[in-house]
């Protein structure tokens, strides 16, 4: 919980000395966090890297796909990704989460949501998903929405909220594209970096 | 707000009592704060339970329907939901909040969104949706995003926000189906817990 | 970070008192937290307007569009809005942001996201997006969601999450629409304040 972050920073130091010395410390403290640049130096309580798999249906598929597009703009359809950097498209998924970037990894969870093309000069995606964790380590959802802009190398989503394991923990995910093969096959790298842990 | 937690409950004591003794309170509280196991025993700040109520349109009921299907994989058509459990639907809705289980009482707000189907061997949804309540009590909005397994018994999403009365609010809300009539109606019990109030 | 607010107060004074001064300080701080109605004081750390332009895609403006229909219901295409207040449209976009309400102004960055006409009788739409921006103030992402009740003449959002500039920010939308040309322009006028700064 945010909130006890300078006490919890105190109790952890099994502290047996008197309130007074306490005091200060918590003093210090505060004046330290106002030092220009201080934000900078954040370091998240809890962090994740794991990578999610994506194969998109293309009408032949069928048995192995794990998205498909569900809506494209007028005179598209539903097997080939529209033109003009796939604008319009919406694309259903349902993806298998692995600890490295193997596909036949066991997985760990499922990646589900979806993803919208949205930009009709470079390849940039508006994600809305969540990660379900359903392992002997992790238990519990983690819920993602942000801009992806595809073509950068890495790029950063809000992590809004989680539940289980990860309940009401906030952060940043850097997102990246670990390998793609043409327009059906991609897998991202994500680095889970959470900044509010309770 | 809630790094006001320990100092709000000190102040809600209507404390008279000297510096002294809140800051050895205080002191206790960050300590008792580090107990293993601690984090499990958060209290809401504020607590809500309310119904809703989706009725999807199936192509003869559009007096009645407040949710269309909107978007379809490939073969689909949007008055029949998808075969494979749906995956590949986009549903959007308009649906009446209630305080009890009945459709019929009289609403107290809407429930606005979407959902979209996204597993082919479950019924899964992915829920994006906002309540918009409007009544004596309660002005505001709440903004919720999650996954939604829906066969089982009891789920979790998150509070991401909200709005008026729920301003700057985040926390958890649990799901369970209350009722449903094959694929026409469903009524959701949601149980909204925050756990940051403001 | 939210958690250092009382804190910071004291810090920001550049207090060289006593530590006991200090205590007494955060006490009085507490207990004032308390009053009824303060919860209506809050300021916010930072704040943007912005304006962003969308022009829908209506079979003949390919050029200039900056927005497509890529979902409805039953019935209606992609190129004109659906009867029933557009209930069960869903757009895609990418619209330019500027700094004044003028669409030829040099842009800050673009919105990118989609909105989903959701109700059946008045205007509704439920908004997912996020702001990029990139420009020499502001380089970074803010995402928001949340329901527009776009008949009303000032309507609030949940800002759930940054990055960059607005890392793990979180806060408050209010959406005025500045204006509109028929169904093809409209131009949104967005007061981002944020109450939750790190």
């Amino acid at each position: 919980m945010p909130c006890f972050f300078p006490l919890e920073i105190i109790s952890r130091k099994k502290m047996r000395t008197s309130g007074f010395v306490a005091i200060f410390f918590l003093i210090f403290l505060s004046v330290s966090s106002a030092y220009p640049g201080w934000k900078k130096q954040y370091n998240p309580c809890k962090q994740l890297v794991l990578y999610f798999h994506d194969i998109i249906y293309n009408g032949q598929n069928a048995a192995n796909a794990t998205a498909a597009i569900v809506a494209a703009p007028e005179g598209a359809n539903l097997t080939i990704l529209a033109g003009q950097f796939h604008f319009g498209n919406i694309a259903v998924f349902d993806d298998p989460i692995t600890l490295d970037n193997n596909l036949h990894s066991p997985p760990v969870g499922r990646a589900q949501g979806m993803y919208i093309y949205d930009t009709k000069n470079t390849f940039t995606a508006w994600l809305g998903f969540t990660f379900v964790l359903n392992s002997t380590k992790h238990q519990g959802t983690i819920n993602f929405i942000g801009a992806d802009p595809i073509m950068v190398k890495s790029r950063d989503i809000s992590v809004v909220g989680g539940t289980g394991d990860f309940f009401m923990h906030r952060g940043i995910a850097t997102v990246m594209t670990d390998s793609f093969e043409g327009d059906v096959y991609f897998r991202l790298r994500v680095d889970v970096k959470f900044y509010e842990c309770w």
